[in-house]
């Protein structure tokens, strides 16, 4: 089930609401990404009081472990990892495709070894649609080939990302069969490739439209492109997709390719990268990036970001107020703490959420365009003002 | 502060309240350790959440990192690490005894280098306080020898053990002077020693009890003897303890310790069992423990404890009910995810506070010989019952 309403409109950006077996989305959206059926470094209680309305998970990932048996006996994902609110799964397409030499590409699907064990397995279509129908995601994507922008230190060639980006609409059609054979009642999602090539996206474009996917993601960027390329197809391809339905954009990216995704008319966003920096240290601020393990922040009283929300930064502090300081997080890191990440975790990936939902309030109020200019005067101004 | 209330008793066992200048602390307590400001893998607000109504610091840590200047400019531990009810320090003194040949004990102090930086580093009596009274913690421990049980393969011998005791008193008296000089407004406990020797442990108490302390600890217990040896101090020396001041066993144990301490006159426990051991997958529940990485975990779809309340047992469950199963949190640990420590730290701290809390439920009632029966069935049952 998927019904997507589109209520309000400033440019190509939208603000939408996505209805989902397991409940309603508010659009544009940031997806926190949990890999294993968690997302790293937080409780799912935590998830759901920062506002997180829908998570990831890594069909390629669950399928090793624990495998579909195990998720099967959960009758699915939800009740294995404790989340109630809707869950968007992968192909596994991105997870083959970054094992390198490892895998061997057919018509057929892919062939590759285990990296936890060494089995020998084969990801196809179909096997795809199976292990995502067991998980019982929310949304489905289409088993894909994401089309590399360079390969060997030589650029995808179009002729490479043509017979590439055909491969994924072959592969989308065998998807939406086995989908249909299954009986999933979720909801599957074409995928937009063609690499760099205008061209391309277009034509990929019209394969999927006419196979009337109830959502479409776009495929095949933020893939070790040039940051003007990325931008370059960010402009051409997510206005182009069908009105009526949610678009996503997929592993992107930084605060600024967020904002930069709506005002292309994307609604829906995924990346690793509030997570994976948490843990390395580097926290998103409103006032731009602030790098935890500077000695700086040695004796710095004053938390991540005073105008934050979050437990880390605001409801910590009780009566005393204040939160969490830099000179606490900064020797949590320095000790190794578990504590660091747990609160570094919880304070990016509200930053995130809250951006979005800062998003939502000036897209109904017809005020994106003034936003925008405030949220990019306010990121520039540093973390020290 | 400190005001000492002795609410009920039953043999040696006792039910009491302590009024700190941070708060109220009911009796008898577990108190979880939190080395370096932070009790690992937990939210502070987790930790009130479930209960814990006091945290220990460790001295010698803090002293390293952040330092002393760090804590100070935020006017003690509590407000930098934002925990706002009691905390109690230790006094360094088992740390330094824990770097083994890396230390040098004389009448003055114990001279070592730094394990962080290698930095020539002197930690006295009067150093101990001093740190402490930045620490603002609301009990402060005595600088003490910690007597071990053996060294180099030999066991102490009474006259060793007399010596480090002797030792022992002459820092508690310089720790009570300084202490007074600096006019710490908190509660200083001296610490029982004397090894593993009846009559020392006397002379011991004898000395301390003369420099009339607010509170007592019994220290030197839990340092590699066996078990009959530990059993047999804690059945002799707390309830020697002066009845209207509070007793502290430091550093035990197990669950069927801490409740073996309780019958021998014990009110404060600390040990870093709960939180190891869920960092190694090892849970503690009322019907014995569960090693989460056994292969049988793998499909287990049941709680780690039908009957326990914390979050990862109970609250996660929401609506679904039930909370996280073994087989999610054995899968967790397999790939490990922080969520497997995070979610088993919860689970054992929530154990070791709740134990204390039916505990002082049955001593309000009288009837904690008959809980103390029942406890030791249920905990023969196994997790398997």
């Amino acid at each position: 089930m998927l019904q997507f309403d589109l209520l309000a409109t400033e440019g190509h950006a939208r603000r939408g609401r996505l209805r989902l077996n397991h409940g309603v989305v508010e659009t544009p959206i940031f997806m926190p990404v949990g890999t294993y059926g968690t997302v790293k470094g937080v409780l799912p209680r935590d998830l759901e009081t920062m506002g997180a309305q829908i998570v990831l998970g890594n069909t390629f990932h669950l399928w090793l472990r624990p495998g579909v048996e195990v998720i099967n006996a959960f009758g699915g994902l939800h009740r294995f990892e404790c989340w109630t609110r809707p869950i968007l799964t992968d192909s596994g397409g991105f997870q083959v495709w970054s094992l390198g030499e490892m895998r061997k590409i057919s018509e057929e699907g892919v062939r590759f070894a285990s990296p936890v064990n060494g089995d020998k397995l084969f990801l196809t279509p179909e096997v795809s649609m199976q292990v995502q129908t067991a998980l019982n995601s929310d949304i489905v994507m289409q088993f894909d080939e994401c089309t590399p922008y360079e390969s060997k230190g030589q650029l995808t060639t179009e002729r490479e990302a043509r017979e590439s980006m055909a491969l994924s609409s072959r592969w989308a059609a065998r998807c939406q069969t086995e989908f249909a054979r299954l009986r999933n009642p979720n909801a599957l999602f074409g995928i937009v490739q063609g690499g760099m090539f205008e061209n391309l996206r277009e034509a990929s474009l019209d394969a999927l439209v006419a196979m009337d996917f109830p959502g479409y993601a776009v495929g095949g960027v933020s893939v070790g492109e040039p940051k003007e390329d990325m931008l370059r197809i960010m402009a051409h391809t997510p206005h182009r997709l069908p009105a009526n339905k949610p678009r996503y954009l997929m592993g992107v990216g930084t605060p600024e390719d967020l904002v930069e995704g709506v005002a292309q008319g994307v609604d829906m966003f995924d990346c690793v990268m509030p997570t994976r920096n948490a843990r390395n240290g580097h926290l998103f601020t409103r006032f731009g990036d602030l790098r935890i393990r500077n000695a700086k922040n040695k004796t710095d009283q004053r938390p991540i970001d005073e105008t934050c929300g979050c437990y880390a930064c605001k409801a910590a502090g009780g009566s005393a107020g204040g939160g969490f300081s830099r000179a606490y997080l900064h020797h949590l890191d320095r000790c190794g703490e578990m504590l660091g990440p747990m609160l570094s975790t919880i304070h990016n990936l509200h930053y995130y959420l809250n951006l979005m939902h800062e998003v939502r309030d000036a897209l109904e109020q017809g005020r994106f365009v003034a936003w925008r200019t405030q949220f990019k005067t306010d990121r520039t101004r540093g973390v020290d003002g």
